[in-house]
């Protein structure tokens, strides 16, 4: 970056940590096509990965610094980081978006990592890929999801800098709710207020805000908002993936607008101590199914429509690992993740609650500020 | 949705000439990994996509509405769809997220299209890719790449609707820039001005905004803000890709800061130029190289490190077709596309121009408020 977002020795050690693993698991590179994976081993940050017209490639050696096969347009933005070693194409290409150049930078390399697993994707025409395996042959392609997962699971605290800052950011904007929201406003209104709220508190952008409202709790929690408006005795929740400098938080907030009924103040309370238990538990050593069997032991439920109770938080909105009755992944000190256990009152009326933490040697660190046990009411 | 973004005509019709290129193509079946697919075939939308946890599939059949195998998570909003069919599964899942339930839904077909060439990504981990294509192994997978492009890039007048609302709301936003901007403003303040702005005018969101500033011209087209003051003297930049109900503008505006040495008013004035000789012939019939080379000439250059000059506008920020010298896609009514020729000033100095059209039987209607040649002038 002009400005880049860490220091260069973040980007070096993560490289190395990198490398002692893929040493360890038999790969001599990494490949990837992604952007979290692009910018956690260069520091490349930009808003163009939302065009899905070229491809972008990065990869790790065994030893050195990694490798950039990015189009031409990205040559001077690249340049800015820590990497040396760029190969560009033009792009679009009439035949080749960069797979000829690809296929050389690989050559030399026999057992080439890639993210296959769970929670990857491939950001590349699968016929190039098809066409850079067959010009590779002679090399193994194996899944390198759990590596890279593992490293990027646990944030340095530079990044927990940034993480914080966002939830800073984000619990500030919630602070503001009783100005920004009101019975009679259509739901439209009350994301677009927010979403300037979180800007002009200092967030850089707001790529995911969801949330709902409804007597008694809310339908779902990924719906965009519409034309429905705010009602007197409505739950009102809003989750929010706000970010800054490239890093998200994820959590959400829950408002009774004039009066909150019995069901609405229990399952709040509910949620809040679920999130205690789980908070009480989260030590280096305990797991992610520990703090889940945690979480679903105060609400009284299985797993349920949402499937987990929370999950990794970083450079994306959700990231490994996931907390599940079958995710074993053992907790390290410096892992942010949301807790976010939810309650169905009824058909179609649940309740979702979210905060963020550190794993810490001992007490988890905060990062939001907590929502206390009583439901925040917003007068009508 | 609850409150759909189109009628439900809208769908079966993009559903029926699929099904009509697929006859012809040979196809008994698609199948999509991706948002704007999914979205393009079903209206369903939501901000839940930014979660990389969880795969969506959609099967488009030969004939009949497509079937969704989903996370359960979504099975409330998939069903306030006009889709019918909805499978789901639970997700995450300890060893099968929806791979099982997917093959069972596309075991009746024997050719399956794929989007698999240029743009496409494959949002599913690679390794349930090649199972579903191991548990499916009497099938053939063709590359449906340029069939979804074909019918994607002609827009209906729902579409263009939404994209003319949007695009109104970026014009009224950049004739706020005078108000907004100002010499000795850092450009993460420039951008936040603006991104809020964009919000107030109407915008849903702001995916993408980049831009730049310096004397003479600025650096490149993808970066993020910076710290960086805007300096008297100064030409910014901002090109805005914000949305409304899913729809993207992409357009971007220059302002000189104080004054606009000659370089930059001849530079704006003959970009200005290109974009009314690419206008001049944007017809049915003519070819997006035709619309390339017309600006190339005016602008003096080849391709040069952006490498096209304009590019499909829809769904996403960038889409089908590529105004390049060797894309000979023949225009149609209902195209909508940016034009976007850019020039260089100097070493690491340029400047980019870009308006939003749609192809009509006739002259092209612009959806942007065009910008006259004269850059404008924000005082000091």
């Amino acid at each position: 970056m002009d400005e880049a977002d860490f220091p260069e020795e973040e980007f070096a050690t993560r490289t190395e940590k990198a490398q002692r693993a893929m040493a360890a698991a038999g790969m001599d590179a990494l490949f990837f096509t992604t952007e979290p994976e692009v910018r956690y081993f260069t520091g490349f940050r930009t808003l163009f990965w939302q065009s899905p017209t070229r491809p972008w490639f990065l990869v790790v050696p065994a030893s050195g610094k990694p490798v950039a096969v990015i189009p031409q347009i990205g040559a001077r933005l690249m340049a800015s980081t820590w990497i040396d070693d760029i190969r560009t194409f033009s792009a679009p290409h009439p035949v080749d978006d960069g797979i000829g150049l690809l296929a050389e930078v690989l050559a030399p390399y026999s057992a080439i990592g890639v993210p296959m697993g769970r929670e990857s994707a491939l950001r590349m025409p699968l016929k190039d890929f098809q066409s850079l395996r067959d010009r590779l042959s002679g090399a193994e392609f194996l899944d390198a999801s759990s590596l890279v997962q593992g490293l990027r699971m646990v944030k340095s605290e530079n990044e927990i800098a940034q993480l914080r800052e966002i939830c800073r950011i984000g619990s500030a904007g919630f602070t503001r709710a009783p100005a920004l929201f009101r019975a009679g406003q259509p739901l439209k209104e009350v994301f677009r207020a927010f979403r300037i709220e979180l800007l002009t508190q200092g967030a850089d952008d707001v790529p995911y805000l969801v949330g709902g409202a409804g007597r008694d709790g809310y339908g779902d929690v990924i719906s965009p908002a519409t034309d429905q408006t705010l009602q007197p005795g409505d739950v009102l929740m809003l989750d929010t993936g706000a970010t800054r400098n490239g890093y998200f938080c994820d959590f959400d907030r829950n408002y009774a607008i004039g009066t909150a009924s019995e069901p609405v103040k229990r399952g709040h309370a509910t949620l809040v101590d679920a999130v205690s238990a789980a908070a009480a538990i989260a030590r280096p050593g305990r797991t992610c199914a520990d703090l889940y069997r945690a979480m679903a032991a105060g609400i009284g439920q299985a797993e349920g429509d949402v499937g987990r109770l929370g999950h990794g938080l970083g450079m994306q909105l959700t990231e490994a690992p996931s907390l599940t009755g079958f995710d074993e992944t053992v907790l390290k000190e410096g892992m942010v993740l949301t807790l976010e256990p939810s309650l169905t009152l009824g058909p179609g009326k649940m309740m979702v609650h979210e905060e963020n933490i550190v794993v810490r040697d001992g007490e988890p660190e905060f990062l939001t500020s907590r929502a206390g046990p009583d439901i925040p009411v917003i007068p009508a």
